[in-house]
Order: C-alpha cells, then structure tokens, then sequence
C-alpha cells in the first residue's frame, strides 16, 4: 500500500511534456530542492520514455540530500489529456501512442509510493496561481504555448479540472473553421495554428515556397532543423520572414485568448511555455485584441502577464497538486 | 431603501430579450404564477423599452392573486453583457443603443424594490439546473440560441458569473477567424454563424442569390419577412434550402459546443433558446461533431440535451439567482 504525504515532506515531481521531461523534488514552500532533465524522446516509443521516468525517478530518490526528508509521494504532470481520477494517460497528442495508458498504476507498482497524475497545464496554472505571476488571482485562465498548446482553469482559487479531470484543453479549440486538421483529430485548433510546432512549421514552409530569411544560414540551409526557438532568434534578429511568422501566431493565440476572455471573465490570463520567452512580441498583439475585440467589461477586468516560473511550474504545479489532494 | 427577500415569498422576474419581453412571479419551488409577454421592439429606443418594463412591473404588481404574498424582489434577466455587481447593462449587441444602462437603479428608484439584475442566458442555466434539464449535473453549459447565441456555466452546481459578472458569452467566440464581423466588435462569432438571426439572414441571402425556396411563398414574396422560425417549418417539409441552411447552422453550433467541451469537461451541455425548438435537426448534428471531434474523455462524458423550461427559462432563473442571492 502506498504511504501518505505527510505535512511538509517534499515531493517528487515530473514534468513530462511532448519534448522535455523534468523532474525535480520540490518543497511545499514550491522550492525546487533537486532538478533533473532530459528530453522526452517520445519517438522512441511509449517504453523508452517509462524507461527514462523511471531512471529519473530512481535517481533522484537516491540522492543523499534528501535521505533525512523520504520522499512518500510522486506526482507527475503529463502532456494530453489526463482521467486524473483512474490515473490514466487518456490521450496525448504530443506522445504519439500513449493512449489509455495506466501511468500511475506503474509507477506505483514499480515504487510502492502514493502517485498522483494530471495534465502537465493544469499544473503549470496551479504552480504559477500558488508561487508564481498568478498568486492572489480569482479567476486564472493559463495557457502553455510550446510543442503544443494547453491551458489549465483556476476558477475561485481552485484548479478546475472538469467532469472528468480533463478540463483545460484551450489548445483544441477551433479558431479557423477551415483550418489544418490537428493532431487530436479536431480542425483548425489554436495548436495547430499558434504552437512552437506550427511557428517552425509556418517558417519552413514559406522558406521552401522560396522565401528567403536569415534562417536559412542559422539551420545551415537544414531546413527540417527550424525551430519556433530559432525563428524567435531570428526574429529578434529584424528578419522579415520571422517577424511575420511570430506575428500571425501572435494574432491567433490573440484570438484564441479573446474567446476565453469572453467565456471565462477572468481577472488574469498567464501566458507560459518555451514559445512565451519570446516576450512582448507575442504578448502585446494579444493584448491589443483582447482591447479591440473581447467585450470591455471583461478586457477591463483582464491582466494578460507571461508566466514567472519558467520551466518549473509544471513540477511546481504536480507537487502542489499533491501537497493540496493530500491535505484534503 | 429597498427590502429584503423573505424565505418562501415569490419574486417578479423579467426576461429581456431582443425580441421578446417575458415578465412573471415565480415561487420559490420555481412555479410560474402569472405569467406576461410582450414584443421588446428594440427598435424603438431606450425610453420605450424601459416603459414597457416598467408597465409589465405595474401590472404583474397589481395583480390580485398576489396580494397575499406581497412582492418584494424584482429580478432582471437581461440580454447582453451585464455587470451584476453594479447593475448596468454594459452593452448588449441585441439591444441597440443599450451602453451602461444603470438598469437595476432606475427600476429600484421606480418601485422601491430590491433589484437583482442578471445576464439572461446565466438566468435560464440556473432555470435549468434547478428545475429543468440540467438537475443533478455537476458542470453545466448552457447555450441559448435565439436571436443572438449566450451561454451560462454552472460549475460545481453553482453559477460562474466571472470577475465581473460577465462570464459566459459563448455566443461570442471566434469559430471563423475569416469570417464575418460580429455586431459584438469581433469576428467570425458563433452568434454571427448560427444564431436565429444568422439563420434567417442566410436563407434571405440565398434566395435574394436565385436559388429557389418554398419560403419565398410562405412570405408572400416579402424576403425580408423571412424568419428562423420560418426556415425550420420550410426544413421539417422538406425544402432543400432550409434543410441546407439549417444543417449549415447546426454544423457551426456543434464547432462551437465542440471547444466547450475540450475546455470544461461537463458532465451536460443544454442547447436551449427559440431556434432549440428546432429540435433534432439542430442537435443531432452536434452530438455527431461532439463524438467525432472532441477527446474521447470529454465526449463520453457529456450529455447533450435540449432545454426542458421553454420560454420560462429566464424567468425561472431570474428568481432563482434573486432567492440564492438573498439567502446568502
């Protein structure tokens, strides 16, 4: 039987994302005691990335540093959508394959330790509303804006997490009723118009319709080797292709973010994942639509501000999440 | 100074739609006392809007039946983006002219009342939930399509209003980001695509274009006569056009139900307003979007159902939020 968390014993958390996997124990003050990364790898299938979970796991319950605290309680916050309740990777576009996977039942199995699983946004929210930009927000729409898009909802101080734990996915909301097909299998999501997969993508296909840019030279004319990381390099750089490919992602999540503004009235909208670094470039056009086309009442009320924790809020977040299931 | 609501004494509930007025007592168990109806004709300015409110308030106030059970609580369920703490009507796109109307303090100063004023689609989700379709559910939307498309969302079994009291314009979601301007200031809404309005707008179109239609007898030639309404009666006897027009609307409102369901994870989706009537013509098609389109978690866990209050929904709500709030 897996132990209990106990009042102040840290946690160990993962962060398993489509590209990233982190891992970290963090305190219930949300002070990351221990780190560790790797990247996910998710193309070498479903078993490799347990394999990697697992030796991250095992690595850092041997560390000496926390021998004197033991670690009763791990939390992993995942890409896709999460049936938090039966512990269980439902589906995940950014881990192609995982479907109705058992995580937690595994790594109980495998650690005889307390797990919990949720969505890797809805645990970014948490961490940023409880340590981060979001501390003292009502109503907290944060949205992830990296491989993917994905969103978590802090409604009245609490994560929300729908019917059935898989609340959140402002990513796979239809913004362009004629748009690309997506991943999830839905058509003209704000993911596959606004992520780093769909920024990289934009600039490699107009380089290929014989554009030029600066990027060219950045990749070394391996044009499959664009990333959204360097066409925000470039970008900031003044190359004319990049601008422009940063600012139409802009004006779709600008759009996708009115929508949320107009449904959820929130005091605050946190912006976070590896494509928000690129800072007010991304943020200032959706701010200026939020102004122009949301309702006024809710563009008045909305602070739309880029997440403070970095890349620690989703373990932050899956580490909170257990230190408040564990208090209940 | 206004008085309290009593426990167990009825409340006068409005329902101010852009095109009909629905005034009513309502008793606590949510029954309909006496019921009255008039055109809004918005159309005809502020000043007489307001008057023929404060003429249904005069009539429903004098009405004997009542005499009894004193009314004290008027309750205002309004189309439009309402702030409920202060009040006023912010704007309404289905009530022309209508920007920061001090509704709630104009009808207290009248008839020394407490006033509660309300968004009228948060009103019939809480019709709904209490005493309608939506019993029992846990995490409600709840869409009205009539003239314009609203929404309401019960989480938790409470009403979430936002930080401002306007949360849940649903109608006012961009599904169509090249699609046409909404009378809110965005673009490619839900409203704009599926509403009763865009329903009617669309057959005139198509018509006014040279295709052929039943409709244009059932309005005697006036093409501008042409209604929803209309259009659905010409769709159940088979006209090709209003068949068409009406599978167009239903396709985008299932979009639109489709990212409600990826963002909240409900356990009921309530399909209700004017153009609902229409039955399974409308909703058939969203189930089959919800199914095909949404995560399998969040489409299993939805029930897509049709509003069970009718024109009372708002009302009903109305007095329900005047009852909850009071008791509070």
């Amino acid at each position: 039987m897996p132990k209990t968390q106990e009042p102040g014993m840290p946690v160990l958390a993962i962060d398993l994302g489509g590209t990233n996997m982190r891992a970290g124990i963090i305190s219930d003050k949300g002070e990351v005691l221990a780190r560790e990364y790797t990247l996910t790898r998710a193309d070498e299938g479903l078993e490799a990335v347990i394999n990697r979970l697992f030796t991250a796991i095992d690595h850092l319950l041997s560390l000496k540093a926390i021998r004197q605290s033991p670690i009763s309680t791990i939390s992993i916050a995942a890409a896709g959508v999460i049936d938090t309740r039966q512990g269980i990777i439902n589906a995940s576009p950014n881990l192609p394959g995982w479907t109705d996977v058992p995580l937690r039942r595994l790594i109980e199995d495998k650690f005889k330790l307390k797990v919990f699983l949720l969505n890797d946004a809805n645990a970014a929210a948490l961490g940023e509303h409880r340590f981060g930009a979001g501390k003292g927000a009502n109503n907290l729409i944060y949205v992830t804006v990296s491989t993917g898009i994905g969103g978590g909802i802090i409604i009245d101080g609490q994560l929300y997490s729908g019917s059935s734990g898989g609340a959140g996915e402002v990513g796979h909301m239809t913004i362009d009723i004629n748009g690309p097909k997506c991943n999830c299998g839905n058509v003209g999501c704000l993911e596959v118009l606004a992520s780093g997969t769909a920024i990289a993508a934009e600039a490699m296909r107009r380089i290929r319709g014989g554009e030029s840019s600066f990027l060219v030279k950045v990749v070394d004319s391996k044009i499959e080797n664009i990333t959204a990381e360097k066409v925000a390099m470039a970008a900031e750089q003044g190359d004319s292709l990049a601008v422009d490919v940063i600012a139409k992602a802009a004006g779709y999540l600008g759009v996708g973010i009115v929508n949320l503004v107009n449904i959820f009235n929130p005091d605050m909208v946190i912006i976070g994942g590896g494509v928000s670094k690129i800072g007010d470039r991304l943020l200032n056009p959706v701010r200026q639509l939020v102004s122009a086309r949301a309702f006024p009442l809710m563009a008045q009320a909305v602070h739309i501000l880029p997440a403070r924790l970095g890349d620690d809020a989703g373990v932050i977040g899956a580490a909170v999440f257990a230190f408040e299931q564990s208090s209940q």
